[in-house]
């Protein structure tokens, strides 16, 4: 079963400690990247949940980190999938979004993401939403290259 | 072939334009909406076009807002089809949007939104992204309510 | 009486749609612009109503966009004239803005805006706002130029 | 007479400084606020000056200020008078801007307000924008009370 | 050496994927908590570089989600001990921000956030800031409570 | 001893007041600066309270400012010392944040800021943070400069 093994801080010297923040974001940790949202009032709607286009701009976000970092190219959205919006997220709630690598094309990747919600003080947490993000390697001019 | 006549400012009063703005929103009009806004450098990434995440949440608000319109309920996004992005749209520029209902069902409604980019020095004008919507009525608990 | 004629995407085929959008800011319709925009919490003060400052900053908005597409030139702010607030928008409700081009001078364009609220769940449409702004064509150098 | 004196830390303990700080916003003071801003790029156009919309917005802002101060009751904006941009402020610049009361009435106070940019390598300052403000006190149905 | 083993979707089934989603949050990870966050125009000053402020406030946000999931109490922020900022961000790049629980108090716990920047298209990281806050878990009335 | 003199805009033309507020940052002033700034929703958590995180970025702001205006360099944040929250700011309540140039070094300033949290209605004022921030002067390579 998929597991994040957390770092253990007090066995580790803090040079080894800087060493592996940098060299962490290696071969495998490529292939998927999280990124964590406390909402907040401004992005909720008047009924307090979060707003359906601010969740697809979060995704986007976490879509373009995890194509980014896999390719090290210049990358833009070409299109989103079916994005299907399961539970809202409330005010004062985080929200984990993890993006993968699901498909790599000649100048495209495909990544799904997933959003989870998480209640901070019970720690209840629920899929929100999921989507999947085509996004291209573009030269400066914005035309597609090769990965 | 569809048209948006002008108002002519000229001929009519000041009190008849009142009226036209406060009655203007009629049973026609309620079919589309139309939202304008420009493109600024915090909404664009380092490649000086509008980020595929922010484009996304304007084309939901864009549907929300034709949706609130037609129903009047409140409502809340459901699920976003396959959004396409066709033309990067760049920093000065403005995006208009142009939000459809599409279909009607018992509970939800279906919007397209199309996204036109406009070049404000020279008129030029591109569809940028185009996309459809499905948005729910909900009551205060969030369970989906008849139209 | 001012009419907003509904597109009838029912009678177009897609391509013709296409077209539409993007030749539909012809002529006419340069002499008015419409902006719609939400009014979420973080727009308004502790009374849940929106900050008179923010509303001159969409009325700002939608003088600039309106001038910029009648002129077609780099526009600036030169100076507002009074605005009246008349009735307070709250949170959760639409703005539109609606912008007119009153008068054309050497160097410079008078907009009319007003600022109209809408309850999306009622309908009910009340004029906010209205105001003058003088905006000002510029060369780079940010010295006015003949229109 | 209007004054503002300031704290001379070098000459007062601590305990005596963190009395003047909380016990400076006295009588005479509270006829003028100043307040300081940097002008980033989400705030610029593009050509790289403060919007007016925004400027407005700041203005606002500082007008809600010192009027609140002045009276303590729960303030409105219900008009601003006529506002000039006299000199456009830069990105990277400093704003600063300074309310004051001009004009006491029955349930409104007329705040002046005065923006004046500051290029902070330089120290060179200019005026920017003039403009007045009329603030009315309300009641939490925002209806007009007395001051 | 501490290292995050990665998600394989591909050897998981969907309906597995999503329960590792959901009970993921569990005993260990709750020590640790990561965040990235891109740097985007609007966040740095006039030199290109994320600000010092804004840099603190993203710190501020890690250690608050790290010690309000290790605790599943009401935090806020008590103090933050002293921040070397030792390599500055650049816009475009990626920030990582590292929050781990470091001591346990009978009312607070003690949080280290290191911040590291990422070149998305070099994949090169340098640690940029690291600091300490102290947190405090409240009652509503923002009186410390017993852990 | 650094000190601000007051305008006073009685007795004093326009024309004078004009030159009052542009020669007015003048040698003594340079030592201290403040800014005010409202706690709006948008700033707070969920339990109504200005966030640590957005307090550091305000007091940051003020130390960037005051250390600016005394030395007119380029300046960048290079450590923050220990910030003690005191009092929570509260949704509406004005906060004033008050620079001051504590130690002038080589290439750096240390600025003392304290934040002082005004409740608009009662006009009572509480001491509700207090930090040490260390700036450096820089050339365009981010290098340090003597002042």
């Amino acid at each position: 079963m998929p597991r994040k093994t957390c770092l253990t801080p007090k066995e580790t010297t803090t040079q080894n400690r800087d060493n592996a923040l940098l060299f962490e974001s290696s071969e495998d940790s490529t292939m998927e990247t999280r990124m964590c949202e406390m909402v907040f009032p401004n992005q909720t709607n008047h009924y307090g949940t979060l707003f359906g286009g601010h969740a697809l701009e979060l995704m986007d976000k976490s879509a373009f980190i995890t194509a980014s970092r896999f390719t090290r190219k210049a990358m833009v959205t070409a299109s989103s999938e079916k994005v299907d919006f399961k539970t809202p997220v409330k005010t004062g709630h985080l929200v984990e979004l993890v993006g993968r690598i699901e498909k790599v094309g000649r100048t495209s990747v495909t990544v799904s993401v997933d959003m989870v919600g998480e209640n901070l003080l019970t720690g209840d947490r629920q899929l929100c939403a999921r989507g999947k993000f085509v996004l291209v390697a573009v030269d400066p001019d914005n035309r597609p290259i090769t990965l």
